[in-house]
């Protein structure tokens, strides 16, 4: 485990965000991960802060907001294409995710959460704020095609409290 | 002009907000700019995003709630430090930030506002969403140094529609 500035992490984060996804790992009573493409980072509060953003139909939302803490663990050598569309696309409500789909939980160094073993570089959050996102103001073009339900994300402002590497 | 990969703007422009701040500049009538030291960046809705986040009292607020459209000047090879102090403490309303104080106004490429001839990095936006931030479940840690007065930021999410150096 290599600690590193969460700067050294933004643009792999970012581009795998884009590319396939990243895992949001939350804690608690039994452990969940969902798949996410879409987030945010950098300095807010004099904190560093990433930014994640959960619909609240999904089972990851209210998990979140119970544990008030996540982690965010990024596919580094391995794409793990399987598990981002497993992750993705069942529900922590129905599977275990992390029981026999190739992700495996490790406990996270400063928070209560799981970071993924399988992965290479890793995110601690501790949220700070949790705001419903209004979808007032959204462009049309956007809205269209991003909420045809208006199922508005919940967006969860994490501080970064730890970042680090496990593959090299 | 070498334009870039947002990606590849990130870390340095993080680390800029985080230390000396960067330029939010807006256009119309009378351009203005101002220094922030918040920011994130990263995908969403399929766009990369850019929020910027702006107390409601100041000038630029409103100016760039007509606007729709926003750039950031990120100061690479000079420090501009005299002139980062300037622009985060006077106000548009009492003073042309561009005239006479170190900081060139030039037409930015694909939106209608200025950026700063003497930064090397930019970011062109178009404002996708604004939303007010509540503070309703912020930190009570971070509210009562970042908010004594409740005057919470409106946030400003923009999609970055061009990223390029001007300084190599």
């Amino acid at each position: 485990m290599r600690r590193i500035s969460y700067l050294e992490a933004m643009a792999e984060t970012a581009g795998r965000l884009a590319n396939g996804g990243v895992f949001l790992n939350v804690g608690g009573e039994q452990p969940n991960t969902m798949t996410i493409g879409w987030g945010w980072m950098g300095p807010c509060w004099r904190r560093n802060v990433f930014v994640v953003l959960v619909r609240p139909q999904r089972h990851t939302h209210d998990l979140l907001k119970q544990a008030g803490e996540f982690t965010i663990s990024v596919p580094t050598r391995a794409p793990l294409r399987e598990q981002l569309a497993f992750a993705g696309t069942k529900s922590g409500r129905d599977v275990d995710k992390f029981s026999g789909h190739g992700l495996t939980a490790v406990p996270a160094q400063r928070v209560n959460a799981p970071i993924i073993a399988e992965c290479g570089l890793h995110f601690e959050c501790r949220t700070l704020m949790v705001q419903e996102m209004t979808g007032e103001t959204l462009a049309q073009e956007v809205l269209q095609y991003a909420y045809p339900e208006r199922d508005f994300h919940t967006m969860f402002f994490g501080e970064i409290v730890d970042c680090y590497r496990t593959d090299d």
